[in-house]
């Protein structure tokens, strides 16, 4: 189906740019000059917000660690998730300006000739968070408390990825449960998180569907680490159709086992004196922001009843 | 009395030193590798959000546009704001890696041998987001409605500062009311924010004063700029003494006259043709978290109940 033209578009292509037009008509996403950048009404995060109730109130509530951290985090802590060998291409890294006033006329100088001015930037300390738990690992270097950690990290994540499509969006919010413990505690951890968010999302009214997965690790040796992700069977998706059968569903939450990766990478340790093993849910509030705008349609005083009285209690 | 000195730090820098320290001691903020970014707890989120209601209700509420942007914006638009002539040194440029496998390879072997890999990357097409309201401009471009526009931003701000004293945060939370109109509303919106922020930070129990001030331009044309801006009254500071006597106080608020700067760079007109003109005030949301945990103390339920029952009704 998906090979299927309409012009110069696929099928799904036309699909994805008829949904982005008609976020961007209802004024629900505001365009900006680069693709997969967007600008959000007040609506749109009403509904972010109200989604987040809805994940909060199935979330482990007092007994997770509330931590939240700015889009950036430290370099140092950036090269502890390996992320840069994996996904080199979504990665954000931070340039800043640390010359002197001859320097800076010089950057000026090149600028009003219309010229690049980057060669005059350095590498500042800090990297755009990829992920929303990669900030909180840093902080558990050492040996875990006995029961371990369990985390609620939310916050803006950024990858280079531009698209047409509005559910790939190169800046976006993740709301993250985090355990970090045992590996029977971590992949307990992400087993009962299949269940539990296939029933947030159909509180929302969404029809979600579990599916093996994995990353889109860059380049030939990825493509070995994604077989092998999926064989280990540790990433599970739950996706939503937001293109009918033109595709395979887009993901809106996703279930992780990490094994011992950041344990090992950030020196955590488990109260036995093991490497800490972790796991983590999680929700992407844009995505599934998108699949209700899809499935209930653009005007929000429309949805069904049941939905909005838990977003908007 | 700052050049007092207490072993190799001023008497300043001590007590900043220690006001950040009390803060990482209680959990409030969590400390990282890099020198002012710091993660946030959830009671110092309760915190940012109780003030959020505050500022919001005393807000232009339904009369303002809603508008809530990633922490990164395009380059695009970042060049229109000419920030990176007037404050490179606290600029973040984004970059990433758009290379092939053999180039990653390259990457990957520097990497191990210790040595730096930013060679390898290239400028993206986003910068971070250094005052709320600058993503905000680039929509309306063109001729605006009669009235003008108001508008309510609020987001994450990046600035390349690193510091002890937690009051300058690289990365921090900037509520914004954006005036986009004639000269005459631009500067009456500026005028009327003095007051009304002061308002605001009164019934927060916050002891502040009005100053005239200037943007820590760069170098030494920026010491002509600074000196102008402050003799054209274009920017007025609420401060609150975090550190008694020690300095001139932390500005938490700031009320800003940007005359057409953003108007003629943006290519905005007003309906009668003119070059539009835009004031902003600006509530730096951390800042004012902090003035409060300064002034009330770092037990939230010791706060004066006035002050609780308005953030948290």
């Amino acid at each position: 189906m998906s090979s299927t033209t309409v012009g110069d578009l696929t099928e799904l292509e036309q699909a994805r740019l008829d949904f982005q037009q008609q976020l961007l008509a209802a004024g629900l996403l505001i365009e900006t000059a680069v693709p997969g950048l967007y600008g959000r009404s007040g609506e749109f995060e009403d509904i972010v917000d109200g989604i987040d109730r809805v994940v909060v109130a199935a979330g482990p509530g007092a007994a997770a660690t509330r931590l939240r951290f700015p889009p950036v985090f430290p370099r140092t802590s950036f090269e502890r998730t390996d992320y840069i060998a994996s996904f080199p291409h979504l990665t954000g890294a931070v340039t800043t300006f640390a010359g002197t006033n001859a320097e800076h006329a010089e950057l000026l100088a090149a600028r009003a000739r219309g010229e690049a001015w980057d060669s005059w930037l350095e590498p500042a300390d800090t990297v755009l968070v990829s992920a929303a738990c990669h900030p909180a690992y840093a902080r558990y270097t050492g040996t875990l408390r006995d029961g371990g950690e369990l985390l609620d990290v939310y916050g803006y994540c950024f990858r280079h990825e531009p698209a047409v499509d509005p559910a790939r969006m190169q800046a976006f919010r993740m709301h993250e449960f985090v355990c970090l413990g045992t590996a029977d505690a971590a992949e307990q951890h992400r087993d009962s998180w299949i269940g539990r968010g296939l029933d947030v999302l159909d509180s929302l009214g969404l029809d979600a569907t579990a599916v093996p997965a994995n990353d889109p690790f860059f380049g030939r040796a990825g493509r070995m680490l994604a077989a092998n992700q999926r064989h280990e069977n540790l990433k599970t998706e739950l996706t939503v159709r937001l293109y009918g059968d033109l595709d395979e569903g887009t993901a809106v939450v996703s279930c992780n086992c990490h094994r011992d990766h950041f344990g090992d990478t950030f020196g955590i340790t488990t109260a036995d004196g093991e490497v800490a093993h972790s796991a983590c849910v999680g929700f992407g509030m844009e995505r599934i922001a998108l699949a209700m705008l899809r499935t209930h349609g653009t005007a929000v005083d429309t949805w069904p009843t049941s939905v909005r009285n838990r977003m908007f209690p």
